[in-house]
């Protein structure tokens, strides 16, 4: 009997994807414009889904508030209005893809949140792309 | 090879988050600005999920006026432009928080489609908070 | 040569129409279902659009951190989780229709912006419909 | 460990329900509007789901361009400004729900992905009414 | 001191795009895919602005509930589930362009709301292109 | 009896607000994170509104599939996945806050479309804050 609650938020990045150990030309035919020397940005767009059982005195899964002051001290506050690639210890030596940006981000929030609760995360790059763990 | 289905509706309701169990201060540290003993109110959006098997005949799963047609008949006409505390009786006794409409409105449906189809129900309290049922 | 800066703000509020000088039953078939004797509600959605020239030394109109403070500290602190009927000075003897939110809204915040910018409203009452002011 | 990875697409096509082994008058009560001779049309948003591990050089499960030139050459080319009744070999004798077209669209991706991805299609056909395979 | 109000609508139609005064070759050259023998078909999106003065017995400028209605009954019913060349009047001898369909619409209802109100149209073909009329 | 059609766009870049005349002080006070050191990014999202008369041979204002080619090559392929600052000339020496960057997009698009179109641009910067030129 487990309802799924799930809080959206947002930030903005600078960021590059490349592959320390390939060329530059073969960077540049697997990443593309994704690859630009100075990097690019995006306005990540990320829905954090929590997933347990109603407790009975509030009719709450998890207070929501909890939840968005989570999200904000241990996701938004890390990586909005940053470079991923210079400015953040998760991805000094990890490509910043939305994919391992999503798992990344998992991973920090499985480990606030502890056993109680299922998770899972999605995680928009633009409008068109995005990402979610578990699949 | 079952296929879903999902209808999106929505109804407008005013509510209050409150437990008479617990004292006025323990309401306002527990549901903050949602214990407005005036009430405040949402624009709810709904999107209902049947699954089943495609019918040879109508290349349809279940037919979306006939789905339609139900959720305004049990959801829409029970809750738009209501206060969900005063005149509702699933409310009478029971916090109406997003994860207990979306158990509410879970088992109305599944209680008129049966045991043909899987019903999953996703209910938008804002754009940035929305719960699902099951998990 | 002027230039416009739109920012996005919300708030959820509980609402009835009603004109007291009418009849119940003339309240009712003006206002419908939103004459609702015990209030329905809505999550309102605004857009404050504020134009003027561009500052040369930052490249802004206005700063967005200011302009989201004073809708905030004016906007959303006053009405949101609120009872626009019974809990605010500004509907106590206004009819919260759209319409009026809308211009109201316009009136406080001209008041605090003054004459060096140009303002315009937009209020989301459903994704369906909103109104602005000035036309 | 797997990572979903989804692409939106769209297209734009007429079509018209419609079983060949019904009279007009059933074709009429079961399809209604959807039944017009002269046929109607739809925006079809499609949002195409591949999971699978991510590949520790790149950082992908899968190049984002490949799947979306896998997309246009596949499903965009094939249904993008068609009627599906008269223009496609894949409706010539199959009725164009959602229902059906979302299938036909997974089964084509299923055979150029292969068994190295898990694959989920959701194919709206309004805003407001979408279907999803495998449910 | 004229407010704004916008109501949104909806029709999903087919529709070519043609000249008949030109050869083959040049409707292919200027209407491209747009030009399909057997047509192809939108979700067309419809945002209705009427604005007058707001009336001090309502708080409305123009009674949703009959603005809705009006839309309804001389837009939706006219050209919902349609092909506009083949099934409606005024695209029999008029190409059905958005620009000519936002026109066309706004005529219609100019004609039913009289000089009491402004009128403004915009009609979105697809989620990226739309028109409005009056520019 | 102008028309006007609009068509989106968009595009993904980096970009540092700073004002190089100012100190480190300044400059934090002013654009506070928006002044990274190592830069941020955004999906731009841009809205090109250009109205005219209606040809009466197309139906149209202007061929959408020039609108958008135009848009792609200078826009598109001028500022996606770019660091506004050190990868364009238009930003070399001018402040990439939204406001500049519209104005920046409204001249070289006029430029090119000349006397004969009235032009509008709208910028989001993020689903939250945009800007429009003209106002």
């Amino acid at each position: 009997m487990k309802v799924a609650v799930i809080r959206k938020a947002h930030f903005n990045a600078a960021h590059r994807l490349h592959n320390p150990k390939w060329s530059d030309e073969k960077n540049d035919k697997i990443f593309g414009l994704c690859n630009n020397y100075n990097y690019h940005g995006h306005n990540y767009e990320l829905e954090v889904k929590v997933s347990g059982e109603i407790d009975p005195d509030t009719g709450m899964v998890i207070d929501l508030k909890d939840l968005s002051d989570l999200i904000k001290a241990e996701i938004e506050d890390r990586f909005d209005h940053k470079n991923l690639n210079l400015d953040t210890e998760e991805f000094a030596n990890l490509n910043p893809t939305a994919e391992n940006i999503c798992v990344v981000i998992y991973n920090i929030l499985k480990g606030k949140l502890g056993e109680k609760y299922d998770l899972h995360v999605r995680l928009y790059e633009t409008p068109r792309n995005f990402v979610e763990f578990p699949a």
